[in-house]
């Protein structure tokens, strides 16, 4: 019988096997963190208190861009300088594949023998919490086995691209040539997140057109840009105040541009550990979080205390169209509030 | 003064002059409802047992597909056979531009000079309940001015293309040629809410090979597909069980293909009519919205409840990661069941 208990312990027992380096332990922890699972939740709290140096990069931007094999080249990249690595990849998956669609990721086999390099692919759906939450998650505890960097790499279209700035320090949007004028609109949702901003694929001949196009869009309604080259101002709010968003080119298959791509993200973290940016968006990630949490919370208490019938006959009343929805929420929110004080 | 009582008598003057055909009250009382104004709230109460009766179709997919311009042929048809309708312009808007990035709807100017015809932009944020909860919204206010047909356009990338789903009876996903293998991965999340498939810009040379990698990814790990021509079923739930999402080919710029395509909106149409398909999805509707609401008044709850100084000390407990979110937001809710019970 598995009890409380026997979970709690369980938890707390893969979470210190994980810290004294057991990869067995760590994968198993991981899955029990993604699926929400209880073993998970008492993991992530014994391992929360030693989490939070970790410098978190977020990959985002349109597929067939070479994202993939971008943060493989990160990935060599920070490693040859020293660092151990976790990379988080967010797939998409679908109730089509049943699976992940990307399946293995075979160009990841040389950093995957290297033990100073984690590796975790997700799904992007399935998670109780949201996928936010789970990518959260499971950064926090490559985060408490004081693993420095995690590049978290998102797939596929939809909310997940421009989640990936609730986790991260810094958003590295990965675009390829050719999106012609189509590109300011497609990432309006996008642009506004990123500290960084490459073209990838570089060695066709319509990026220099793509940079320029970046370069319009991104500076929009700002001041004139290019004043630092190829660079623009980023409009954002505290934290991120002085930091000037680089365009840089890549070529991720034959490794050109990497070095300065990485010095950029060198750069940004510095950035923001010379100002208060850190911390504020340390602040940030934990208000994301706990409204997260006090969310799923609320909705357990309306469940736990307002009878299924009485939601139903709200919900059904809804259909009928005899109550609009806003009326028939406050009244389960009275009926709420009704029998937690009696 | 404005008081509560003047907005609610000005909600309730607003949506009894635009039942009776006053545009200008009909403008203003969009923009009270979009930004979730208490006038907007009283109208949508008033207006929402009038609705229910509209077929709503929504429209997805990638940025230059051709979406806007394919939007405006099906309308243009759909008018040519007798029906009034609107549509409703989810536009994506970017701090950067200070509004909406697509500007001017030159195309629809012609649309725009039939009294039968009902058009509205709104911006992709700014929504105090999101934008899923504000198109609704729009949606009720059309649909209880007996408006039958609903057209949504949902621009550029994000969660706006999935939620689409949410307020649709009909959804129509958009592509264009030319989308490689890239396509399987791109629309792993629009696929499987797509009631009907088109192919727009079909006089390109790739169109043929986008069909058929859409069908790939459309019946992979399904039953084999194309068996009733270019078609693939459905793996969904209740309501649309039975229902073969079609993929068809346009051309939205000669208007080719465009008769075809409405007829299969009103063959979906028909076919949620004969069985119980209209009714779950209204259910479902339903639901989505009673939820929305019930999470907006439940974290209202905590805010009026809860001493803002006892929320930022859980707040910053969790920043100096004395205290896991999950344990801080727990905490918080005894709080608020304390102080309800007290």
């Amino acid at each position: 019988v598995v009890t409380r208990r026997s979970r709690a312990l369980e938890g707390a027992t893969l979470a210190s096997q994980a810290v004294a380096g057991d990869r067995r332990a760590l994968a198993r922890l991981l899955s029990l963190v993604e699926n929400g699972a209880p073993e998970g939740r008492v993991a992530l709290a014994r391992l929360f208190p030693r989490a939070g140096r970790a410098h978190v990069i977020g990959f985002t931007g349109s597929t067939g861009a070479g994202k993939s094999t971008l943060v493989n080249r990160v990935a060599s990249e920070v490693r040859r300088r020293g660092d151990a690595l976790a990379v988080v990849a967010v797939d998409p998956s679908s109730p089509f594949s049943g699976g992940a669609l990307l399946g293995d990721r075979l160009r990841m086999r040389d950093l995957a023998q290297d033990p100073g390099v984690f590796i975790r692919s997700m799904a992007s759906r399935g998670h109780p919490g949201g996928v936010a939450a789970a990518t959260r998650d499971v950064v926090t505890v490559f985060d408490a086995l004081d693993v420095p960097v995690v590049l978290v790499e998102t797939v596929g279209a939809g909310q997940a691209q421009v989640d990936v700035a609730q986790v991260s320090h810094t958003v590295v949007l990965v675009e390829a040539p050719g999106m012609g004028d189509e590109i300011q609109v497609l990432k309006a949702g996008l642009m506004e997140v990123a500290d960084i901003i490459v073209v990838n694929k570089a060695d066709r001949p319509e990026a220099q057109q793509t940079v320029h196009a970046l370069l319009a869009a991104h500076s929009r309604g700002r001041q004139p840009a290019g004043h630092h080259g190829s660079a623009s101002q980023r409009p954002d709010a505290a934290g991120t105040a002085g930091w000037t968003v680089p365009i840089l080119q890549t070529s991720a298959l034959d490794g050109e541009g990497i070095t300065a791509l990485v010095d950029a993200i060198s750069a940004h973290r510095e950035h923001l550990r010379a100002g208060d940016g850190w911390q504020v968006l340390h602040r940030r990630h934990a208000r994301a979080e706990l409204e997260s949490w006090l969310q799923r919370y609320l909705r357990g208490l309306v469940d736990e205390k307002v009878d299924a019938g009485v939601f139903d006959a709200a919900l059904s009343s809804v259909v009928r169209r005899e109550q609009d929805p806003a009326s028939a929420a406050h009244e389960l929110l009275e009926t709420l509030i009704e029998n937690l004080s009696s």
